[in-house]
C-alpha cells in the first residue's frame, strides 16, 4: 500500500498529492510553516492525515522552536487555521500542545521529545483506527455488493487502509468480492485522482462515475450501499464531508441504499451541537473555471464553490467508528461509544 | 446572440463548440459524412441544433447526389447513425426524405431544390420555437426567482434564443431580474463552457456550480425552479435529457421545487411509449478519464459512462411545448397540443 506520510527524525516526507494520478512524488517538510502551507494547499488533505500531518508539523516547531512553548502555541495557531472544516486539524494541535504542556516541567528538550513521540504515537493510532473502522464495515457489507463511495477516505487520506475504503482493503485481502463505484468528487476530483487511483493500484474491482451518474447506478440496483468517510461529526450525527455527500446522501434516501459514514474518534466534534455549527470552507472559483490549468468557463464567470456540505443525521443508517457502529439516535450512542456525558 | 450554423448556399458554416469557451471558430462543412462526423464529434451539439444540422446535411447531400435518390437515402442513413438519442435528428432525416420523394415527380433539380427549402424552413422554424417556449416558460417564473438549468439548451443548442434559456434571454430583455444557476455538466461540461458562456456573455446573472452542488443550494432556498431542455420525450412524459438530468430531478422532488422541461415538438416521440423504450448513448471512457486532455484519472481504469439519462415523468411539473404548457397527464395533454390520437 502506498505510503503518505513519514517521519524522517528531524523532516516529514509528504506525498505530494496533487501530482497523482500522473505521478508520485514526495516533498520534504522542514517546518511547521511549510507544514501549515502543505495542508492548505492540499498537497496533505484527508481529514484523518491532516491530523497525522498537523500533529508532525508540531514535532517540527518544537525542534524549530527548541521546546520553547509559546512559539510552540503561535505555530499551533497557524495550523490549525490551515484548513477550517477539518476537526482533526485542531483535535492534534490540543492533543501537541496538551503533551507539550504536560512536559514543560521536564525543560524544552522534554517538551520536543514529547511532541515528536505523541506525533508518533498518533500516527499509529491512526493505522489500529483504520484498521477497526473497516472490520466494523465489513460486517455491514455482503460479497458481491455494489458499494459507492465519494471523494476520498482511502489510504491516501490516512496512514494505512483508509476508513470509508478500510473494508475494501479487508475484503481484498479475504477473497470476498465487491464492486466499488467512485465518484470522481468535483472540484478537485479527489475520487478520480485519488480514490480510482489507490483501489485500482490495489487491484481492485472499481468504476470511476461522474457525480451526476450515482442516480442512473442506484436506479439500476448496481449500488447496495453507500460509505463515505467525513471532516467532522456533530454530536446529533449530523456530517460534514466533502461537496456532494449531501447530494448523494438524497438520491440514496430516494432509493432506499444505506448511507454509512466511516468516522474515526478525532473527527466526532462532541462539542459541536449540530452540522449547523460546522464551519464550511469555500473555496477558489478558480477550482471550477480551471481543469489542469485549462480554463473551460467564461474568465470572471461568478462561481460557488463550497468545498464540503452537511449530511443530515437522519440520512445516516449508520456511523461506523473504531469502537464500534453506531445507529440512531446518533447523540445517545456515539455518547455511550466514547464515554462522553450525553 | 451568438450564431450556432449559417448556410452559404452551398456550404454550412458551423460554430465548433468543442472550441469554447477559449474560442470562436466556425467550420465549414461541404459533404453529409463531414456533417455526420461534425455531429457524432459534438462539433455541433444540442437536440434543436442537430435537427437543423441534420436537415442541411441532407441538403448537401442533395447537391452531392445531383438529386438522386438512393444515394440521398444512404447518407440519411448515415446522418440518422450519428448519434442515437436526440429524436431531432431523425425527425430533420424522415422529413428531408419525404420533401425529396414529394419531388422526386419534377427531376433531379427538383429534388435539390426542395431539400435546400425545406432546409431553411426547418432552421426558421426552429428559432420561432425557441421564443414561443420562452413566453410560455416565462409564465412560470417571478422576477427574482433563482433558476438552476444543467447541460446546454441555450441560444448555442439552437438558431436562436435556446428553449430551456429562452426565458431568461426574454426576462433580459424585458428588465425581468432572474438568477440563473448553471450546472457545470460533467463529463463535458457543457454547463461550463456553453451555458456560463452565452449567459455571460449576454450580461446575465449566471453563477457556475458543479454538479453536485445542487443540493446545497436547493437547501439554503436559492432556487425556486428548475428548467432544463431535453433530447427526446416520450408519449407518457419520460424524459431523456444530458446525464445528471434525472439526479437532478430526484433532488428537486425532495425540495419541493418545481422541474420544468423545456421540449420543442420535434423532440416529443409520440411513437416512444416510455423512457424505457428510449435508447442511451454510451460514450468513451477517456471522457471522464481524461480532461482537456490531461489524464486525471488511472490510465485503464474501467469507467461508466452513459451519455444521457431519463427522468420519469412523476418528476416533472410541466412539459413546456411551443404550443403551450403540458402539465400531468402528460400523454393525454401533449396529444391534445399536438392534434395526436391519444
Amino acid at each position: 500500500m502506498i505510503r503518505t506520510i513519514e517521519w524522517t527524525g528531524s523532516s516529514v516526507l509528504l506525498l505530494d498529492q496533487t501530482r497523482l494520478p500522473r505521478s508520485v512524488q514526495y516533498v520534504e517538510v522542514r517546518t511547521p510553516l511549510r507544514m501549515a502551507e502543505a495542508i492548505s494547499a492540499m498537497e496533505v488533505r484527508g481529514a484523518p492525515l491532516i491530523g497525522v500531518a498537523a500533529a508532525y508539523g508540531m514535532a517540527l516547531s518544537g525542534i524549530a522552536r527548541k521546546g520553547e512553548l509559546l512559539g510552540i502555541e503561535q505555530d499551533g495557531a497557524v495550523l490549525r487555521a490551515a484548513r477550517p472544516t477539518a476537526t482533526n486539524l485542531s483535535w492534534a494541535v490540543d492533543e501537541q500542545l496538551r503533551a507539550a504542556r504536560a512536559a514543560a516541567k521536564g525543560g524544552p528538550l522534554a517538551v520536543t521529545e514529547a511532541l515528536i513521540e505523541n506525533a508518533m504515537r498518533i500516527h499509529k493510532e491512526d493505522a489500529d483506527i483504520n484498521r477497526r473502522i473497516g472490520e466494523h464495515l465489513l460486517t455491514l457489507l455482503k460479497p458481491g455488493m455494489g458499494v459507492l463511495t465519494h471523494c476520498n477516505a482511502g489510504a491516501l487520506a490516512t496512514t494505512a487502509y483508509g476508513t470509508a475504503t478500510a473494508p475494501f482493503y479487508l475484503a481484498k485481502e479475504r477473497g470476498i468480492p465487491l464492486r466499488i463505484y467512485a465518484d470522481e468528487t468535483r472540484p478537485r476530483l479527489q475520487g478520480a485522482s485519488l480514490t480510482a487511483f489507490e483501489l485500482f493500484e490495489a487491484g481492485m474491482d472499481v468504476t470511476l462515475i461522474c457525480d451526476n451518474m450515482a442516480a442512473v447506478l442506484m436506479q439500476k440496483g448496481r449500488i447496495d450501499a453507500v460509505i463515505t468517510g467525513c471532516d467532522r461529526v456533530a454530536r446529533n450525527g449530523d456530517a460534514a464531508n466533502k461537496i456532494g455527500t449531501f447530494s448523494v446522501s438524497i438520491l440514496a434516501k430516494h432509493f432506499g441504499i444505506p448511507l454509512y459514514i466511516a468516522a474515526p474518534g478525532p473527527t466526532i466534534d462532541f462539542c459541536c451541537p449540530t452540522g449547523a455549527d460546522i464551519p464550511i470552507e469555500e473555496r477558489d472559483g478558480d477550482e471550477i473555471r480551471r481543469i489542469c490549468g485549462v480554463l473551460v468557463a467564461p474568465k470572471g464567470v461568478p462561481v460557488y464553490n463550497p468545498s464540503f456540505d452537511v449530511t443530515p443525521a437522519e440520512h445516516i443508517a449508520a456511523i461506523v467508528t473504531e469502537r464500534g457502529i453506531a445507529y440512531p439516535p446518533f447523540e445517545k450512542n456515539l455518547c455511550a461509544l466514547y464515554g462522553v456525558q450525553p
